[in-house]
């Protein structure tokens, strides 16, 4: 297995990330074909020159590209394509960005090894987010790679989330931190994070309890300053330990064919949100 | 949305391929490139000529071919191209099989809708897995497509399904059945299966109080009898009511340039063994 890099140098590069760019923003390519800016629809590789404008107009407020799969596999071969090219522009002209596969995938241990291969060995994203129904297994072929990360779905922010995430166990807690616990013997803070959604940043104290070093993905958070202040809030630590994602409220503020410009305003807008958050925090200097 | 079948129709056609073809097999075509029969590897198309010869050998013997998407998409485009060209050989040949997308997909609302597109408007997929660890609104959106089904993951055959599928909830009962209970205000026996492990059969008997009357998709069988007699056992309904998965027991019975003969050997054997447990349960003559 290739050695892409070593654990602790990655952590301290995502740390040293958020300490040069003073953000913790991770920037969701859910690039939709058919939310694309009118002038873009329709042309070769239509998803992949939507991605590289806003990759180049966005990166420097940004440590992390999150393109979720979907809009991608819908395309079949051509999507996957599309993404290949993606990941590669990245890799080239970007390589400190923190690059996320949100492909939420998980099987038995033999399938996941083969999904490990797709995320990390065909395609070289940092992290993927990984469902935990299966449990450890599913979970584990992903963890053994040097230098990369799983992000394991913990608490998500849409309505569903309060089918079964929250139901109470006999170990006197909600499933969520059952997940938390027990994953905890499978990774360290070094090559396993959570997803947190942000829609009750409440219970962010109590995961924080649970897991004070390890680093969050928090979607679900708009442009309001109100959200983001509350998760900093709760969510920070010593090494910054949230990375906060926003996809469509980016990447879609605009159809015109200046998208990619307006794009860059909103992503300045909540770096220079999250440069006073770190600033208040003394995390930045 | 284009209507392909009515739910009635889809669930009388897979009732009425058991007992025509007196068997409840699914194939698993967990075609993993690096297993593949020497003369076979590093050829154009591999996957795609493998997967070919198997279904010419060993339709005649099965209800259901389940590709396992992992597989496939390790190998990038190239995979998803192989995907596309197998789905396309079946559908074109043998329109009656029930075609499986093995994925355990699962996402926010707007996100699974994509990943339906994938498997049910890109591809012609009958069914696909899901994983409802996110709720309601990351299966629904696989619900919603006439003549299509969700097959959800209950009960995993995986040593990891003891990490939280056993769980006691504050519902006094196990996590799976909250799972299954709670997804019968989601979908019907018209187009909602599940996935039910088949590594403890007796736990069919629970599981068939909650879901008499609903398909079960049950995986981690290999070709003996001892097993597939209790989980006919347990499993078998008025409409027969299970699928048996087997995959790696099949398809890679053999390595050389006979694989596809070994292989429908092997099929027809468990294709016996089924047409003796139907025949003593009344459910062909």
């Amino acid at each position: 297995m290739p050695l892409f890099k070593p654990w602790e140098m990655n952590l301290q590069s995502i740390i040293g990330q958020i300490r040069q760019k003073k953000s913790f923003l991770c920037i969701g390519l859910d690039s939709d074909v058919g939310k694309l800016p009118p002038h873009l629809a329709g042309k070769k590789n239509s998803l992949f020159e939507f991605n590289r404008q806003i990759i180049d107009a966005t990166q420097e407020f940004a440590i992390a590209f999150k393109p979720n799969i979907a809009f991608y596999e819908c395309l079949g071969a051509e999507g996957w394509n599309q993404l290949e090219m993606t990941v590669q522009y990245i890799r080239d002209r970007y390589p400190d960005l923190f690059l996320i596969a949100d492909a939420k995938r998980g099987d038995i241990g033999n399938t996941s090894k083969k999904y490990a291969e797709t995320f990390f060995k065909h395609f070289d994203f940092d992290a993927v987010t990984v469902a935990p129904y299966m449990g450890s297994d599913s979970v584990i072929p992903f963890l053994v790679y040097p230098g990369k990360w799983v992000i394991l779905l913990a608490l998500t922010s849409n309505p569903g989330a309060g089918d079964f995430q929250f139901l109470s166990t006999t170990k006197q807690e909600k499933l969520f931190e059952t997940v938390i616990k027990q994953s905890l013997s499978w990774g360290y803070p070094e090559n396993l994070m959570f997803v947190v959604g942000a829609t009750k940043a409440s219970l962010l104290v109590k995961i924080r309890e649970i897991v004070p070093d390890h680093f969050l993905l928090i979607p679900g958070i708009g442009a309001q300053g109100g959200d983001l202040a509350e998760v900093a809030r709760y969510g920070l630590n010593g090494n910054g330990g949230i990375i906060v994602n926003s996809s469509r409220a980016i990447i879609f503020a605009d159809a015109t064919e200046q998208f990619a410009g307006v794009a860059a305003v909103r992503a300045k807008e909540v770096q220079s949100q999250m440069e006073g958050l770190l600033s208040e925090r003394g995390l930045i200097v």
